[in-house]
């Protein structure tokens, strides 16, 4: 691999002009965007705008996707707020320091993962546990931003508590601030549903329309910031502002790291990085489809690794792939990541320069555009799919959405990933089973419970439709067992092996004791349609040699073994030397 | 299920003399070891003798063995141990009441689990992990036995050091204590090693030899206390023994519950329940499969659970299966738990009449029981064959085993479980994928990769031998992608789903996806031999209706499909029908 990225050493004149629109696009979409959820994740303005310009970079080179934007979500900002709320007080030195830490964290443990090539790791991860993570979450962050709507303060240990002291608070409601936050509120709303179908109706590019009804949170925010500086609400109507935001790009220095700082952060950081992947990769994932290009997840790993590494070296917080602002990059026309580069100078004037701009920007709009980006993420819609065709996925989906909202985002996302785990081991446990036997008149073998077969006297022929390993070999043994106890008269029992691409060790002794047992009682196990590799390997074993000569290619020279030897011997008395002949 | 136990309803006569004959046996080999493995647990010596009671009267009850031997092992001691030494000081009566409350965990999760079927929750530890476990416990055990023997005080944070302590500590070593432990160790090697086959020489019968080798524990703790007693060896040289045991049966009564005490105690509890049941379950099976009985996991949960309670309940401390005591008890000739229930009321007159026996015994000798015990379960064997039949699974069994030493037993068990969670993950999410065509003149379809096969121009077809479902949807995905991309004139995508006997809710979106994304490349999903319980689940989601008419019963009568639809149109110029024709 080149340390030049392939996008740039193939970059093409044509595709400047798609980057160009969608850098500046989605530039004005990220200002009150990172703005935002520097807020969500109560650290102070600065670091959002500092969150939005180094990773970008950083993803740029390093990244997979052509059009994935990175930098500050609200999930992963409310992840970070709940992971440093424990440990030090909103918005002071120690939890500025400890928000960078985290960045430092996540960022080393996904370029971890990404050289490891672990990045199957995001399987651990089902989807409805990771929809009912988001779910619960953007209900958390709604709920938690609505006293910045308010003018009041309020915040509970849960929402229930944050729902009832907000009702407490009702009466002290500033009514200006109410008025901002509340108009913004709908205007975003209107300008979601409406200001597109109505653009488009006028004859406009759907495109450009969906594009245009974006940018509606920056208009509000020019709006309510140009009232408020021009009547100073902030000072005639007790309104809370921005204020003050630091001028000038950051200085490049990474946070003290110290094992004492990392002891309660390392298992948020870990959450954090598999959330970011999981929710970065699926976004990527989709806009390349559409395109027929590729996402690589390890390479994924690496380059939303380094663009965490970037924030914590600038002054940010953790990151990942967004996907509002991915989907406008690529609605503008954005080919390669350049977009996101110019993105990124963009946002270092306005560090630079432009901060003062900010000053007079209530929080009561910061809120909306929060409360109104995340009301979309709550996704009924897998719910109602999940349990209309499976019930298990809509259960651990409810209630990963019900962890996260009743005892927070870890132990919501914890129980997601016991729930998930509890689901695949219990799936792999149960692998399916059937005893076949032959379609008359062909070599065909089917399931004896579903189709018309015949089967062969003395004779119980097995297939797994799964590999054999430790989850699931007890599985077999025990059907195994069930079928020779019912038919005491079994002198073969037949494992037809045409799905299981692999036997592990734990499943290797279980066959040996099945074999031994079987054995044991006269029973002979024979194998058929063992695939090469499997068969490879089990001729070195012990029970590869005890199986010599009973290993056979088709379940059909199986069962005409079975029926020869059972007519040589018709008459025999002793089956344990009939079985061996 | 009726309240008396089917062995019971359906006892016969000739059953008894080999219950008798078993339990008496047992007992012999038990009171040694229940002695023991309280020393080894850090607990008082009648601790033992109790758990060695009514625990095995409740398993009796509830268990689904006939054959297994409930009581006091050395791994679930241990683990007690190690549970317990951060929490009180080791024989306190702060920390007899915590092994108590341990059990009365351990037996309550052991009884949850049961009556919520979760039996497979033992599928989280893979047979190597296991292994490892045992092992590395074992070598933990041994050396911490080491100053029993030498009659020091030693004790270190881990292995390296309590090795470190005991070598400074030679040269105090009491020489007579010394005698006695080194002097046992010898005679039970001996007698494991040397006497069953030099009875068998004589021509004993090779059960009994086995057998009467399996006692000679208790001739090494009768001759030894016998001397310590003539001797006074306790103060005239120092050795340091059992001393008074109360005499009496214990009162029963459950050790007080309170949050505080339960919160650092649930994990433990959750892993003794873990590790005992299904160390437990893997002997009563291995022994069960020899007289084609059956084990029934839930029973065995809920058998054990009874059996912790019971302990908890009458003084004793966490008990589950033992590993020697049931191959005894079995080849003795033990038909049903009867033999189990005679043991108990043998322990029953021990405890309440006989526990001045123990007055002079040496813990050197109790030591020497419990380091020959455990130096048979180190199991090399094991990783032997791992090592040689699957390298995964043997770096499992060792980082397992190296955790136990290295970091405590805890540790080292929850990074066996994360081990063997991890490679599921990784296996499942590395499904088998192979692109098929038509073996010449017959409907009978093989990898490309492997069989000389014929395929359709313009069709993909391709084979996944696994459920669809979070962890490898993804990885179908990819595979497909990358075969689209690599032949771009491709206008059919078939999906061979025999070996699909599931497609979870993650699945099904990923497959809605790649539908899509097709179609928007002109291309055409097909499925074929989908199983009838997945298609009728298929149909009623938003896939199912896009997929009318492109499901066929064989992969055959896909490929005839494509190959008349090709011919429809072969003059065409565009280049995607020119390219299948």
């Amino acid at each position: 691999m080149s340390i030049v990225p392939g996008w740039i050493r193939s970059y093409q004149k044509s595709w400047l002009s798609g980057d160009v629109v969608a850098g500046v696009i989605v530039t004005v979409m990220l200002i009150p965007q990172s703005l935002a959820y520097a807020l969500l994740a109560g650290l102070p303005p600065e670091m959002g705008l500092y969150a939005s310009m180094l990773p970008i970079m950083a993803y740029a080179l390093l990244g997979s996707s052509m059009t994935l934007a990175v930098g500050p979500v609200a999930v992963v900002s409310l992840m970070t707020a709940s992971a440093l709320q424990p440990l030090a007080a909103a918005g002071s030195a120690d939890y500025v320091h400890l928000a960078m830490l985290l960045a430092l964290l996540s960022g080393g443990m996904l370029l971890l993962f990404g050289a490891l090539r672990l990045g199957f790791l995001a399987h651990f991860l089902s989807h409805p546990v990771i929809s009912g993570f988001i779910s619960g979450s953007a209900i958390l962050i709604a709920v938690g931003q609505i006293k910045h709507l308010l003018g009041v303060k309020a915040g509970g240990a849960n929402v229930l508590d944050t729902l009832t002291q907000l009702a407490q608070a009702v009466p002290r409601t500033n009514g200006v601030t109410f008025g901002i936050g509340a108009g913004s509120v709908l205007f975003l709303l209107f300008a979601r549903k409406y200001l597109a179908p109505w653009l488009v109706g006028t004859g406009a590019n759907p495109n450009l329309a969906d594009i245009a009804s974006r940018l509606a949170p920056m208009l509000a925010v020019i709006v309510s910031t140009a009232m408020v500086a021009a009547l100073r609400w902030d000072q005639t109507a007790g309104v809370s502002i921005v204020g003050a935001v630091p001028q000038g790009l950051p200085t490049l220095a990474l946070p003290g790291v110290s094992l004492a700082a990392i002891g309660p952060l390392w298992l948020p950081a870990l959450l954090i990085s598999m959330v970011g992947f999981v929710e970065s990769v699926s976004v990527a994932q989709s806009l390349a489809l559409k395109r027929q290009q590729r996402i690589t997840p390890n390479r994924e790993l690496l380059g939303l690794g380094a663009a965490n590494l970037a924030s914590a070296l600038s002054g940010g917080f953790p990151v990942t792939g967004g996907f509002a602002r991915s989907v406008v990059n690529f609605a503008a026309g954005a080919n390669t990541p350049l977009a996101g580069v110019i993105s990124a100078l963009l946002m270092g004037v306005v560090i630079a320069a432009l901060t003062g701009l900010f000053h007079y920007l209530p929080h009561a709009v910061l809120a909306a555009t929060i409360i109104v980006a995340v009301v979309s993420l709550i996704d009924v819609q897998t719910l109602r799919e999940a349990w209309h065709y499976d019930k298990a996925d809509a259960m651990s989906l409810l209630a990963t959405a019900a962890g996260v909202i009743a005892l927070g985002v870890e132990e919501g996302i914890l129980i997601g990933v016991a729930l998930s785990l509890g689901i695949l081991v219990w799936r792999s446990s149960h692998p399916h089973i059937a005893v076949v036997g032959r379609v008359p008149g062909t070599e065909h073998f089917r399931n004896v419970a579903r189709h018309a077969v015949t089967t062969e006297p003395g004779l119980i022929a097995v297939r797994v439709d799964e590999s054999l390993y430790f989850a699931n070999s007890d599985a077999l043994l025990d059907t195994v067992e069930s079928l020779v106890l019912a038919q005491p008269d079994t002198r073969y029992v037949l494992l037809v092996c045409s799905a299981i691409n692999q036997i592990d060790t734990t499943a290797l002794g279980v066959l040996t004791d099945l074999e031994r047992s079987l054995g044991q009682r006269g029973m002979t196990l024979l194998l058929a349609e063992v695939k090469g590799p499997v068969l490879d390997r089990l001729q070195n074993t012990p029970l590869g040699q005890r199986l010599q000569g009973k290993v056979f290619l088709s379940t059909h020279a199986a069962f005409e073994f079975v029926r020869l030897n059972a007519a040589v011997q018709p008459s025999s008395a002793d089956k344990v030397a009939s079985a061996s002949v």
